[in-house]
């Protein structure tokens, strides 16, 4: 036996040898728990006292009651997979059959299998700039080339994005798929306009290219409308579509999906050799979603996150300095701040989380890790009460930030 | 809009060239739908009567009740690594902290992972022979190239191992781990002894290479003893462990683990970008675990399990021809059958179905597709009183395709 396993192994040597080309140098693990104390516009976490879970509770006494077989055996969330098909339907207009879909853990899996599915190391992938950065970050685990094309407050520049394809293609790279957040985009808010969605397909369509549309903040719209989705446009087989119950149920149940031609659908099944989504937590869903339920409890969603926007809207307008902008989301969890041009906000993070304020600072969310006086702010997880009083502390720290720079 | 999102795209020219190398050409997706009326020994499912499904509809009252929010929200099932470190200390002496775990999607994410951490396009993977296919299609998937090593009824062959090893290495290729069932394998059930188990980590040791154990019947003995595990005995840090709660508590939840120096453990964290195992169905696993209920659970297992192997051992006994072997094991879901070398179990399995009785044939365990004349009998599924009539039938079958083939 061991005498200390946790003690560090003496066999680095192998060990680094031993390691695949894309471990060897990987940042650590992300790690999502915050300072006690200090007010949170970090992490894009749903509100936890939006949670269902009496209403899961009573799911799962029914699932475990009627059907408890297909629930603990291996397989896959039938049920789910069916109510997509007449969500989506209802929801998008789009005529789908279960060969168009398949559910995965949380949308953040399907993001990886669509990496086995089409990249090769070397190949390029174009995101937003800025974007998710976890996406990013499974792009790269991929060994994929990741390049940037700016967006405006009505999504990504589409003659950017056709020249970005363009250079690439002419000097021999082999671009294989567009990464966009068409609505309520992360980390900014803005929602793509219906003329770019239909450009931003000529363009995939003109280069041969996918798109894959991820719509985490689906349904979290505050007010008016947002356009049909990529994939509901497409009229080219081009577009990979990913979801998630992550924001609209539970992040807890790891419970997303990804839609698409049924012939690149059913690869992405042979990759995914996991023993089948988990129907325990899927099939508890479904029985939780019957008869509209889900969508009434997305009713209410709307309203608690619409109430964070606004107190955050009110507290930017009362709290940040001359020269500083924003983003108005429509829908979703984030605002995009941007601060005078001398403010570096990662070198100011420290001074904020000791005046007890937090927030992502906007290079996080850029590839190129540009952005240096932007910030993202997340309203979706702290309490409401807690968003004036953290944009006041956070509006102190700029204002000496400033002050000091100056 | 799209008139018909299920035809078949028109793209196929550009699709195939989107395609990564290891998409191009994949197999179908696994389905493990059985025909109806058929008896089925072909499936390693746990057996469904024994989830504790009331139990867990309990447990997730509890959690829902007391813990709603880390178990709703991203993040680990914390509360389920505990239990691991307290049950791994208790069953094997070992003493873990966190940092030697990682809760996985099942086992099958593990493995997905190691692969992730350890292997290149080209790298060598050494497996034993007959194995767990779905491993070996996790490490095709990551390109890597799969070489076999017998087994006997003591498990892997030492001294072909290392002469294997030994060749690879002097043919200048790089071997990053040995994948070894060294408990009640799959498919064979046969069981590594000791003296084997410490000569196994000697060649890891001798060779650089890690062993990667997968204890996926852990728990499921019917008598006697096993040895430690792999991890227990290494004095090298050369073993990655992984186990499940699939064949224990129940498949459905998709829970399983891996363990390992808290160096290697670190970079799969960073490496599983997926927002965490589900925190929902582990929350619930660890609240209906506590106070030694699921060991209890277990010891019932054993029970159910072990009543099915005896009556698979009599109806082999009884129905076998002259000149089939069997292997007899101790614990877990399979055993081996080995037939006269002139049948093709492959060919038989058509008329077999036709007469009612299901099985795999030994060729769907070798990544060589060598064992013509060999079958796994799964015995775990199937209910009891099915197990006599489905070997009477493939008797029958047997003895027919004898009699023709002489």
């Amino acid at each position: 036996m061991k005498t200390d396993p946790t003690a560090s192994t003496n066999n680095s040597e192998w060990s680094l040898d031993l390691l695949s080309h894309r471990a060897a140098n990987l940042p650590a693990a992300f790690n999502m728990s915050g300072a006690p104390g200090v007010i949170s516009f970090s992490y894009g976490l749903p509100d936890e006292a939006s949670f269902p879970a009496a209403e899961l509770a009573q799911a799962t006494a029914e699932v475990m009651r009627d059907a408890p077989g297909p629930a603990l055996q291996y397989g896959a969330p039938d049920p789910l997979l069916s109510y997509l098909v007449d969500f989506i339907g209802r929801d998008q207009g789009l005529e789908l059959t279960t060969k168009n879909l398949l559910v995965t853990v949380g949308s953040s899996q399907a993001l990886g299998l669509v990496c086995q599915l089409l990249v090769d190391p070397g190949d390029y992938v174009v995101v937003e700039a800025p974007t998710f950065l976890g996406a990013v970050r499974t792009f790269l685990n991929a060994e994929a080339e990741v390049v940037e094309v700016p967006l405006d407050n009505e999504g990504i520049l589409i003659e950017e994005l056709d020249q970005t394809i363009t250079d690439l293609k002419a000097a021999g790279k082999r671009v294989k798929f567009i990464y966009t957040i068409p609505t309520f985009q992360n980390p900014t808010g803005v929602t793509l306009g219906l003329e770019r969605r239909k450009a931003l397909l000529a363009v995939a369509k003109k280069h041969q290219v996918l798109v894959l549309e991820d719509d985490a903040y689906a349904g979290l719209i505050f007010e008016g409308e947002v356009p049909p989705w990529l994939w509901t446009l497409d009229q080219d087989n081009l577009v990979l579509h990913c979801g998630t119950f992550s924001k609209i149920l539970a992040a807890g149940l790891r419970l997303g999906w990804i839609g698409g031609p049924p012939e690149l659908i059913s690869k992405i099944a042979a990759l995914k050799v996991d023993g089948g989504t988990s129907p325990f937590a899927g099939n508890i869903a479904a029985q939780y979603a019957r008869d509209g339920r889900l969508e009434k409890h997305i009713l209410k969603l709307r309203e608690i996150y619409r109430r964070k926007r606004d107190r955050t809207l009110a507290g930017l307008e009362r709290y940040m300095p001359d020269g500083a902008r924003w983003t108005s989301p429509q829908g979703g969890f984030f605002i995009w701040l941007e601060l005078p041009e001398r403010l570096d906000t990662v070198k100011m993070l420290r001074d904020a989380i000791t005046a007890g304020v937090n927030y992502t600072p906007g290079p996080a969310c850029f590839a190129s890790r540009k952005g240096k006086n932007t910030i993202r702010l997340a309203f979706s997880h702290l309490p409401v009460e807690q968003i004036e009083p953290g944009l006041r502390i956070l509006g102190e720290v700029i204002q000496r930030n400033l002050t000091a720079g100056a």
